[in-house]
């Protein structure tokens, strides 16, 4: 059962010390929902750090606002940990032991699978809220604080990133009200938080995504995409894997495309990134490989396994999946 | 002075017979708002069309909603022509004598330079509303109509194109709030309106993107990039220059860049489309070419000029541009 916004509010407000915890891998919702959230509890005078263990991406990194820490004893006494845009232990890897140290656990959350391992003192997960940030932002009002313009920038642009700039089909009615708050904070420029975001790639990934988009194959009447990141053209142009982020977006640009393939070549592995745009489901093929995911978004990893193999395993049931409807 | 959304419906919703006038090269808000006003005008059981003489472009089809017309004497009588996301007669050139047959003449714009030629019975330009969408919305519901599925389409296709999917500055509160109403509306789906706007490409075009972004040059330190659509790169990709369009978006997203060239070759002429960041005056460039434009966003032709005399032209007084800060 879901806590109330006003409840969550309540308990957080009686509260001086907490740690929030975004998940691994973090995106712009998890990223700025955490800070958002910690800015707000410490314009209550309250302690609060965002508690992380990798590098916040690159075109993220504004949206620390001074709240990140990777010190698992930054605080003295931690009376809340608070696991954010997530709900299981293994999507916070390797921040178990300050996680413990909580002595309530909270959850605020819109994945919809829900972890079982960890009984909350209290949670809230909205599946149908486009991103975490809009549930709080709801439960910053609810504890009365100002949208200062720190926030407000966390709260636009974990809702822009995760509805891909209010396109994709989660976005709803209330991801343009809220954004419509925003823009009436003194200061407040989407246009700066955009290209913070989306315009500050290097020169090498731009020429990096046209090698492989130059080089993408197509089957089932061009109704499958697939392509390649491979060691060589990494090593050719100078670039990291996670520079090829939105090669896949591209590929699913195409007219006719039901579904893309992008294969992501490392030393060990083989990892396949898909995407569908309609019916074919993605999660089923990716299934076949012990992967997973959404239906028109999942992966999978092919351990030890050339490039070439793991193309012979996976394209003729991903030549199946777009063929079936 | 503006008249008044109220008045203007009022006028509206009087007359028999409207042409509704998009300007020339429509993009998604002169034809997304011609046909949302046309089919809310249809609503209330009158006569009206929207007046092209060119294709609409292909990836903005849908939005012609059985609206458009190339026919000058579609209707008998004409009561009202009515300019839309324009406002001189150089914007609607090609259909001067459909215009001329009505006898009211208006104009319903978001564009700050007025033309003054023309002596309109009623005009309303709102240069600070996102998209002329906006507008139009507003004057649909003062009239009192339903905003039907296709009218809710037609608007968010208005919007999304003219803020760059929520993102640009003239992007306000009220451009979300007007998203926000339209999620309202039975079966909207964002999503199916932005696939079709976005990922309707060709592969070729795909792969001429490519090829013209792996061979970008820069100058300034990085803060110039210019890049190249010629004939050669058109005949081997076999594209046409109107699939060139999203080109000079990419080439702003690379990190440091202040100032972006796009040279486009055709068989008499080489057109200079430019866009600046931040501060980069492209109108005062693309001016010393007699083009203009607005400050961010710009563009000049140079006629009976090869590519290489036009870059020899424009790139020093480029280089002066974003190095003047």
């Amino acid at each position: 059962m879901n806590d109330t916004i006003k409840s969550i509010a309540t308990i957080m407000k009686d509260l001086d010390n907490v740690l929030i915890f975004p998940h691994v891998n973090m995106d712009g919702d998890a990223i700025g929902s955490a800070s958002a959230l910690c800015l707000a509890l410490r314009s209550l005078g309250k302690k609060a750090y965002v508690m992380i263990n990798e590098p916040v991406p690159k075109n993220l990194d504004f949206l620390e606002c001074g709240c990140t820490t990777t010190d698992d004893s930054v605080l003295d006494d931690v009376q809340l940990s608070l696991m954010l845009d997530c709900n299981g232990m293994n999507r916070i890897s390797g921040r178990e032991k300050a996680w413990e140290r909580g002595r309530l656990k909270g959850c605020i959350d819109h994945h919809s699978t829900k972890a079982k391992e960890i009984r909350y003192d209290f949670s809230r997960i909205e599946p149908k809220s486009a991103a975490t940030g809009e549930i709080v932002y709801n439960v910053i009002k609810a504890m009365g604080c100002e949208i200062t313009l720190d926030i407000a920038n966390c709260i636009f642009a974990a809702i822009t990133t995760d509805t891909g700039n209010f396109q994709h089909t989660n976005t709803t009615s209330r991801s343009h009200e809220i954004a419509g708050h925003l823009y009436k904070i003194e200061g407040f420029n989407s246009k700066v938080i955009s290209a913070l975001i989306y315009d500050r790639k290097s020169k090498n990934a731009i020429k990096m995504e046209s090698e492989v988009i130059s080089n993408l194959d197509f089957y089932a009447d061009g109704k499958l995409a697939v392509g390649k990141v491979t060691q060589e053209v990494l090593r050719k142009t100078g670039c990291t894997m996670d520079e090829a982020d939105g090669i896949i977006v591209r590929m699913m640009s195409i007219d006719g495309v039901e579904g893309a393939c992008l294969f992501k070549e490392t030393d060990s592995s083989v990892r396949a990134s898909l995407r569908g745009r309609s019916y074919a489901d993605m999660a089923k093929a990716a299934s076949k490989f012990g992967g997973g995911g959404h239906t028109l978004a999942a992966g999978c990893t092919f351990n030890g396994m050339s490039l070439e193999d793991a193309e012979k395993a996976m394209i003729p049931v991903l030549i199946d999946t777009v063929n079936a409807r």
